[in-house]
Order: structure tokens, then sequence, then C-alpha cells
């Protein structure tokens, strides 16, 4: 069975207080895509933010002293810089324009995932706006699940994806942030080990690789399509979660 | 339009001096597809590797003195490290059981793509063989390109992969380690800077998005399916290399 991958076309722009569920399940009639058991619904962590009302406004920050010298030296709105460190556990590496943290929710990634925000507040300027991650994007993809389950009848995996950079690779690609109803890693027999006929495991990052596989189809607009309908992935959807995929700091090398 | 990816059932085993391009051509054929042009494939190093006799019979290779200082560190074969430090520019770190370079084609990854081997020698146990990367994967890719052009007509993008972990997260999952016909990067237009309204580009990883969604589509049996056929890619064809992919050294925060 091939692996298809339908950008849903015609969702309108969320804001704060929205149900994404509903929406997804229009704009699915909408696609004429029937949701089937076991297809899984690839969603940009943008409009979830938006629909759970994590747009800020930086005129209301206030930037402590670690901030403003954080600042400084990345050449950044200190007002970010400030709210990148309230959504962080530790700064790993900075350099001008890039600080590289462990999120809150584990992962490592540049600037806490904050991205500039189209929602603007009334009379100001969309650019003093700024988009933070979802609270807990495991529980949001847990309650779209089961919304769309309670209006289909059918359950589907959710995911909820970002775009993150690599250590030594250009570009960025989609990855799991959230997830529900489907495995985060997969544990796929080797070849035999090198000393005898062992088999060896390798844990395959099948979250992830879906999470790239729909950011490639969301791309190219000024707002994107941002969810992807999935049919076809290739193992028994179940539960997951974020916390499967994020190595443990014991066993980093690279921090 | 969806992006549909199918692998393709019933290619054979492959050997040294095999022609995968007429190879493949048949298993499109035997799968009813039809290769359009825009299409592309995606085949895993592998049986691009076997098929380039880039098997290695460890029986034949000796150890250097720093392979076994190495070896006895990370409790590996002596004679697989030394084949791991001839692939590598540099040794990054080690720890039990892993060595992580920076591999001679340029990106960083485990024990220098270095994986066992299937294919087992006249009166040699599979065991003692390991297949090494393609001397030059983006020459691999260009050649099976260009050769499939011949047989069909058809321009498709071709796209070699490999398995790599991450430094933060668990499991592997597929990246590019050579492409032909395809761009290995994207500018995708960003939101407005936060000081106004120039726009900021971001660098999409596109093969390798691409990658680590055919790399889903690769894994389950001993074998597997290492060639998935790719239609509705979002992006022009057009050049593309490995090359684009490297972060330059200069610009690595975590080595």
């Amino acid at each position: 069975m091939p692996l298809t991958l339908t950008p849903l076309s015609g969702l309108p722009l969320i804001r704060p207080g929205d149900n994404l569920a509903d929406m997804i399940v229009e704009a699915l009639e909408e696609n004429h895509i029937t949701l089937e058991e076991n297809d899984i619904l690839v969603i940009a962590q943008k409009i979830v933010s938006k629909a759970e009302g994590r747009a800020m406004n930086l005129l209301h920050v206030r930037p402590s002293p670690r901030a403003i010298e954080l600042a400084e030296r990345t050449e950044k709105d200190v007002r970010l810089v400030e709210l990148i460190l309230q959504e962080s556990r530790e700064v790993l590496r900075t350099r001008p324009g890039t600080i590289i943290v462990e999120h809150r929710l584990g992962f490592v990634c540049a600037n806490a995932g904050i991205d500039h925000s189209n929602v603007a507040g009334e009379g100001t300027a969309a650019e003093e706006w700024v988009l933070l991650l979802p609270a807990n994007p495991d529980r949001s993809a847990e309650e779209i699940r089961h919304a769309i389950k309670t209006a289909t009848g059918k359950r589907a995996g959710i995911l909820i994806i970002d775009s993150h950079g690599r250590a030594w690779r250009n570009g960025t690609v989609g990855v799991a942030i959230g997830l529900a109803g489907l495995p985060g890693l997969q544990d796929l027999r080797g070849q035999p080990d090198l000393f005898g006929f062992t088999l060896r495991i390798t844990q395959v990052g099948v979250a992830d690789e879906l999470a790239a596989a729909a950011s490639l189809m969301m791309g190219q607009a000024a707002e994107g399509t941002p969810v992807v309908h999935v049919r076809g992935f290739p193992y028994p959807l179940g539960a997951g979660s974020l916390q499967e995929l994020l190595r443990p700091r014991e066993q980093d090398l690279f921090r």
C-alpha cells in the first residue's frame, strides 16, 4: 500500500479559541476525504498554538537582566529573548540571531521554537506578536484526536509538528513535537551482529519521519496548508508520546 | 496534488556488478507504475553499495595502531574500526559501540555508515562482511538517473538515502547522501521580520524530508523494499547535490 499525503486546502485562518478538530473535519469534507480508521492527521504547530491563544504581545514582556545580557550578545530583540528564556530549561549555544536551547518540553531547538505571529491584536502591528509552542503538545494532540473520534467515529493518529534545524546539516526538517495514537519510535530488526547471529534492533524515529514527510507538503504559501492527511502509515497505530523521541541527557554526547 | 510514495516490491537481491537502473525499470513495470517526468526514485544506500562492490571482507583488513586503541575504547571489532577510520576525516565522539565521525563524504554519522552485509563470499560467513557507503553517491545517483532517462525517456530525480541518528533525539531517520535531478534545499519565504516587513528566508532541507518519508516505507522486511517511487514532490526538480545539505564546519556549533 502506498503512503499518501494530502495537504488540506481551504482551512480558514485560525484564531484563539477556534475548535481545530471541527475545522479539520470540515476541511476533510471540502477536500472530499472520508476519514478511515488508522489515517493520520499531521498538524502544523502554528495553528495549534494560535487556537490555544499562545500568541504573546512583546509590548507586555519585561526583560530580566539575563535576557538583556543575552540579547546584546545575540543581537536579538530583548523581549523575544526574555520569552525564549522563559520557555527553556537551558541555553546550549548562542550565535548572532540564534539561541539554541533545551526547550521546557525537552527537545533541543533554536529560539525555543518561538515564531513570529500573523495574529495582530487590535491596533497593534503584527510584528509585535510572537507565537509560543503549545503548552503541552501531546495533550493538544490527544484532545484533537478525541474530538475527531467523537465527530467522525474514526480513530485517527494525530501528529503535531514543527520545523527544526539540525546540528550538522543545512535546512530545517519537520519533527514531531506532540503525538497521540501513533508510535514515536518503532523497533526494527537489523542485520545479524558482527560476532554471530544475534539480531540487532534498530530504533527508527517513525513519527519524525512522518513529520518530515508532511512538512514537505505544508510549505509554500504564506499560511501554507497546515494540515496534511496521511493514509498508508506502515506500522500499527497505538499509544505514543513526544517523550519516546527525546534522548536522555545522560546519553547526549553533544551538549 | 498529494505526495504518493510506493515501495517497489519484487526487486531481486542485488549483487556486485548488477545494473541497478535496469532492475529498477523492471521493478517499476512489475509494480504497474509508468514513470512520469518529475517522478523521483528513492534508493537505499545499501543496494547501491552492493551493486558497486563496496562489500569488504574483514578477514583482509589490517588494523593500524590507532584502530587498535580506538577498538579497545569502544569495544568494537578492531578490523571494523580500521575501516571506519579509513572512511572518515575526523572522529568527533566515541562511546561503547559507537564512533561518531565526519565521514569522508562530509556528513556526521555513526560508524562511518558502515553496515553489516548480507553478501557472503564463497565459503565465508556473512558476518565477516561489511558494506561501505558508495564511493561518490552524487555520482551514483547521476549515473542511475542517466540510465533511467535512456531506458524510459523520462527525467526522474534520484535520491540515495541512509539512516542516521540525531544528536538529541532517539531513533534513526532517513537522510539524503546522494542526489541527482532534485534540489537538496529549498528557500521558503518566512514571516515578516520582527523589526518590519523584511521577509525572512527559511531554508528547508527538502531532500532530507523526502529521504525520511521514503525511509518510512522501506523498513520492515529483512531486505525491505529498498526502492520507493515518489510522485507529487511539491517543488520543481533541478540540479542538486549532497554538498548543499552539509553545514560548513565554521558554522558548526556542536563539534
